[in-house]
């Protein structure tokens, strides 16, 4: 099948798009190196060194496998966005290319406003380009379980049925997202739930736990192929920072009470989940919602977990409960079904002693280049920016 | 008190501020003006001639009324929006400026980024401009009814109540939009509710029904002070254009059945209800949303009202149901709450034989302005544009 990878570059895209590819797929690549770019704002960088995209690319071609061909540009380009379907006339397109970071996108005003834009746009003009240049094409598209926020009742999958007065129906599930980046999301979810019923498009929105982990099959052939590893406080997500603060015997720092929950999964099962929805598309006008996780923690489950795997290798980090950026509950209810991919045959990798010793073996190596500047928060969901952080740190 | 009244020349914005300037308090207008610059676009005209911004002002300080301050510019700029807040400092915020019209956004991939990217991060700047210049204002926002879509169960004021697997929450009531201008106003509202939780932010958002008539009391003082009146396929709305239609003996053009069900309500009681918004201000921190429209009425029901009326004074309109060129059912449940208004004081002008006996022969007595090339769709919501429309009627 023909599938274009949309931030293939990235996190998960760069994995994704081998995975895809090594499964006999004809796979395109179209990124714009944004989050390259965000690197040199922040004065972050993955922890993992990477190559650059035509650097992989060429590399996994020397390897005999399935070329990958590329498409350099922005999706907020109505013309790059025309070029790239005219001449590679995908038959499933998976969106990773939006911003993904919720503390960049509250930073200050202009990284809100350049998150919501960047993602809604870019999502409009691809819906476009189905609608008028691949119409039978299936849209993947990477949402978030943040966009449902911590409800007192269970989670569903995209839909719920709600009585009311006598009567009932089926509606989009309420959402309440706590960040412009999150918002972004649920923008870009009404906007495809909208156009499926308007034009007949085909889509999943697949709304993704928090993923930990760095290597899938594919990558770990050589080590030319690794994908990132984030952990500063903008980028990084929490078991993998939690992972480099004790390697390095730094703090965990866990933000607030640690209570908050939500859901996770190995990066191996989003390659798993992506091509599982490939491979079994919704019917023409279909919007359907997955939740992609595959277990729920709190956050200060997690940061116990990695303590424990660390002690049991001879560390000795502690637990840090530091002031919360973020406006969030530290303690509620979560309760978020996940079946729908298993239904599909989703084999999960569970969170096991053996994933985080080996995480904490592999950024132990790589320890001599963390940033501790960059563990800490610069900012907050309050005034964005902090202004008490030293001049040297200011973004 | 001094209130900001974006997007202050248009058919709302307009008889806003002169009745709240009438009331006493300090009114400053902001406008970019793109509305009069889509009617060239378009090919479109108010049927009523109307002053230029600057001459309605001057007119309104001549006739002895409390002057009102204006700012021409775009609130998608910030550097004008910091402008804006430090030299008024607002106290209420009336947020009229965004882009209205659902078939406006659906005409291309174009008309929808900008309606999109105009309303977000027009909404966003005045959010964080409140947030860092005026944050003890208050924003009253008009959003639309057409944000919850048409459920099969009862529209509640904002937020639900639901129950379910034992547990219950209160949560936003689910939205299901039907064009890419209605999803711009739940892209704001969500992001509204996210900035009260988050920053403290105080607003009320008003989900407005479809709005007829012409005259408020201020308005009338002066044919200089008339507010404008859309009767064609992009801004004109369902009455209003009825009447257009009856006035010039041309078919009432229905779309579909007509069985579409929607709240209206008199531009007079617009008027009522954001001055009741902004007399009974939300706490620090609250998002309120309230259902702004009277009665519930049909699209047939109304054209058959405007028949009647029109019979009655010995015209003799016939009623054409057309192709829809919309997506939207036509024959469904529709029970809307709209009590919080009540509540708080308004009086209705309901809908009565005299209200359309008045705009029929209002509307008349412009009879000669009316481009009957501007009654038909020209665009529907699957393709956009319509091809078929001949050259001189291309947009």
């Amino acid at each position: 099948m023909k599938i274009l990878v949309l931030g293939g570059d990235g996190y998960l895209g760069w994995p994704t798009s081998l995975h895809l590819a090594e499964r006999g797929h004809d796979v395109a690549i179209v990124d714009s190196f944004h989050r390259r770019l965000w690197d040199h704002e922040l004065g972050a960088d993955s922890l993992i060194p990477i190559l650059t995209l035509q650097d992989r690319v060429a590399l996994w071609e020397r390897l005999g496998k399935r070329p990958i061909r590329t498409f350099v540009g922005d999706i907020t380009d109505w013309e790059f966005v025309g070029h790239v379907f005219t001449s590679f006339r995908p038959e499933s397109i998976v969106h990773y290319a939006e911003h993904r970071s919720a503390p960049f996108s509250m930073l200050s005003r202009r990284h809100a406003v350049v998150t919501q834009v960047n993602n809604v746009v870019g999502t409009l003009n691809i819906l476009f380009a189905m609608r008028d240049l691949a119409p039978e094409s299936h849209l993947v598209k990477l949402g978030t379980m943040g966009e449902y926020g911590t409800p007192n009742i269970d989670i569903e999958e995209g839909f719920i049925e709600i009585h009311h007065n006598g009567r009932s129906d089926v509606l989009p599930y309420p959402k309440r997202a706590s960040s412009f980046y999150h918002l972004s999301k649920v923008h870009d979810s009404n906007n495809i739930e909208f156009v499926c019923r308007a034009w007949g498009i085909r889509s999943t929105d697949l709304n993704q736990g928090v993923v930990y982990g760095v290597h899938t099959e594919e990558t770990s052939l050589d080590t030319g192929l690794s994908t990132r590893f984030d952990y500063d406080d903008v980028w990084g997500t929490a078991l993998n920072r939690f992972c480099v603060e004790a390697a390095i015997d730094h703090p965990i720092t866990v933000y607030g009470k640690g209570g908050q929950t939500r859901g996770f999964l190995d990066i191996r099962d989003t390659l798993q989940c992506v091509e599982l929805a490939i491979l079994n598309p919704p019917a023409e006008g279909e919007y359907r919602v997955f939740n992609q996780f595959t277990e729920q923690f709190s956050v200060q489950d997690l940061a116990e977990k990695v303590r424990d795997g660390a002690e049991k290798i001879g560390w000795n980090p502690i637990i840090e409960n530091i002031a919360n950026p973020r406006v969030e509950m530290e303690e509620h209810y979560y309760n978020a079904r996940h079946t729908k991919l298993m239904d599909l045959g989703l084999q999960p990798h569970y969170l096991s002693e053996t994933l985080i010793d080996g995480l904490l073996e592999t950024v132990k190596a790589h320890g001599g280049r963390v940033n501790k500047r960059l563990l800490y928060p610069r900012h907050n969901w309050k005034q964005g920016l902090l202004e008490d952080v030293e001049p040297g740190d200011r973004l």
